[in-house]
């Protein structure tokens, strides 16, 4: 089996003020292609320490992937201890890249300096794959068998996640050209509201019976749900991957309505077959957001969807009281009897953006995210949920709310499950199970 | 020196499945009391694997910092791997984590099995340090000079997040007891504004006349802007604590208001600073937010800083045309004679939200975030951002506004970018340097 390595480069690591996230996107996406991930390294921005931890690398896997320490200042110096191990004899420039270079620099009016310059300046013995995203370029090194007794490739990557993973895809198709690989076909089908215990008893007799060629994985995540992934090896073999394709179809007969999509379905990226949105054309239906805690997560969750202006309207967070009754028209009487955080506030936050808006559907949250805050009787993590569908031609409001109680001490994650949860409450509200 | 290296045991973090997130809090903990790390690893669940990679760990640092696999369940094989890596003759009970298997077993009504009671169990070669959020110990493994050179300890932690981190303190004070270590304190100053390569290239002679002790580094973040960090090392020695304040106040002459904090600062945090805040209480001066390209993100930013109840009245996300004509009253000639992204639009959008929620300040941004979409002359990543005082006691207004032009095809990136200067607009417009 191919096997790789990946080494993070750069002391902020090393001391701990950023986390490295380059590593895990790295691996699943070598992961998904049937490359093997033997293990991961961070290591400083030391020329020596560099160069022979990425020489072991080499000599332990066919694949090492490098993040890191390109930035055009002194402290990065990657690009010179590759130049080193390469064995090259100079630098020579990436007319592709100096064309970024200027392009992006030109385009912030920035002045060329040699420092940008010579970020299109590479070592003599790699190849060039042009980074869109960013001055420095993704930089191919191939080693001959004969100095690591295999074939052996390295890919330097800049360290900033979105250049790192800008790049992923022109890697992977390279790797794909340079090795032989087994089929791993992966396929994903994405569940919400049923916790993972539960989850893992209802399809227990399932899961035992699934040949050893075919891997279930649960990947929960607090906005996503859980995303159940069906891995499928030596999927050159057509008998198996129509045995895959039908233990997806039993795994949805059980799981019923907890399932909500597959691929990279969330619960922001169906709303338009919710609101059976022809493709590329304005909706008839629309939706607003009324927020309180959430605090703008629920209507950047919408809105991270391109082309949701199709059927998005708009949100208010109303994070003061005041605005909860003089912009959303919340009366002051609810407020004073049940509390900002209470089914009834989240019910008429709900309808006042509708209205406002004028909208079809419409979701609200408000609640309390912590840490500090909250009341025996709500607690940090206790949150309201509300969704509504204006019926135009009657003139008749539906209404379902729900009381979440997130128990986690971190304000982050009860923020992203009361937006996810409301998420949830406008499918079931739309009454579709749309997978 | 005294070095450290981390190594994370598990196959979910080599096919991507979970983010490493316990080594960054061991490295912080470690540099905060001088410990250098020098690298950190992550490998499978492979007996091999493990026992060759630690025993390389143990010959390259001083100290080995273990996580995870130490849980009760067949695939975790970190224990059995120590004892053999430690010359164990067996097995020996630790009563004190076995009083504490049989608590939380108890109190969670489950019935104790014998791989839970094998929890307490513990290679003979090992002194054990209870783990009370938990049922797997710490153990600590102290290996002798003559094995590798130098004397040597290994610590291995479970990998669940909380409960290594509950035993972190406990482990800094067994290396302060067991090695003489260098004190090294690092310093943030925090700037906006400024590209990395322009920065680099201001404060070069600065940086050239370094001592070898003090050392800068480069931290940039779409959303914090750039953080300059400096590391002192022989921190014990007051004279070289002096020197590097100095050589602080000297970078911020320097920079000037480039600069806007300091630590973990970032430009939604120091907003109640800007507003003048009184802590704990109420704020004179309250803001809100007008967005339509940002989407609820820059809501979302100002509401992640907790307490931000005391100064922030809340959002509205006007998405459609219709809502920033109808809810925040921008007049729609604007949008008919200049488009929806124009300077107007931005100040008529932040002066509208700033009468509907009566706030002092407030911010709009209204752009393009791509991937699609723009024209020859707006193209994707083109923004208009805007920022408003009210004088309560003149009436007056006060705008400023300011054209963005992001360069990247990331539509998560763009809507960071916009945001992040429209946080920066507002600093500029409270006419504040702060740090």
């Amino acid at each position: 089996m191919t096997t790789a390595s990946i080494c993070t480069i750069g002391d902020e690591i090393l001391i701990g003020q950023i986390v490295d996230t380059n590593s895990s996107k790295i691996s699943t996406a070598l992961n998904r292609i049937g490359v093997k991930v033997r293990y991961m390294l961070s290591i400083g921005d030391d020329r020596q320490e560099i160069i022979s931890n990425l020489d072991k690398c080499l000599k332990d896997t066919d694949i090492v992937i490098v993040t890191g320490g390109l930035g055009p200042t002194k402290d990065d110096i990657t690009k010179d201890a590759l130049a080193s191990l390469s064995g090259a004899s100079g630098y020579k420039e990436s007319p592709e890249q100096l064309a970024i270079v200027k392009r992006i620099l030109g385009a912030r009016h920035i002045d060329l300096l040699d420092i940008n310059l010579a970020q299109a300046q590479v070592p003599d013995t790699c190849e060039v794959i042009p980074n869109k995203l960013g001055t420095a370029p993704c930089m191919k090194f191939p080693f001959e068998v004969s100095r690591y007794g295999h074939p052996a490739v390295l890919y330097s990557l800049p360290g900033v996640p979105y250049e790192a993973e800008g790049l992923l895809d022109d890697i992977l198709e390279d790797i794909k050209k340079n090795f032989t690989l087994e089929k791993i076909i992966h396929k994903n089908i994405i569940t919400f509201g049923v916790p993972e215990s539960v989850l893992s008893k209802q399809i227990e007799d399932w899961e035992d019976a699934l040949p050893d060629w075919l891997h279930l994985a649960y990947l929960p995540n607090t906005t996503v749900g859980i995303r159940l992934r069906l891995s499928c090896y030596g999927a050159d073999d057509p008998a198996r991957v129509e045995r895959m394709d039908s233990e997806i179809e039993k795994l949805k007969e059980i799981l019923g309505p907890t399932v909500y999509g597959s691929g990279d379905d969330t619960l922001q990226s169906i709303l338009p077959r919710l609101l059976k949105c022809p493709p590329e054309a304005t909706c008839q239906e629309t939706i607003s957001v009324a927020e309180s805690c959430t605090g703008g997560h629920l209507s950047e969750l919408i809105t991270s969807v391109p082309g949701c202006s199709r059927y998005y309207n708009g949100s208010v967070t109303s994070y003061s009281n005041e605005v909860k009754t003089k912009v959303l028209g919340v009366d002051p009487a609810i407020i004073a009897n049940f509390g900002a955080v209470s089914q009834q506030c989240a019910e008429a936050m709900a309808k006042g953006v509708a209205c406002l808006m004028d909208s079809d559907y419409a979701i609200s949250t408000t609640g309390i995210a912590g840490p500090d805050g909250g009341s025996a009787e709500k607690p940090v993590g206790t949150c309201w949920i509300a969704a509504v569908h204006r019926n135009r031609s009657t003139g008749e409001i539906e209404v379902v709310s729900k009381k979440i109680l997130s128990m986690s001490a971190s304000r982050d994650v009860n923020i992203k499950r009361f937006a996810s949860n409301a998420l949830d409450l406008l499918r079931h509200l739309a009454g579709q199970q749309l997978f």
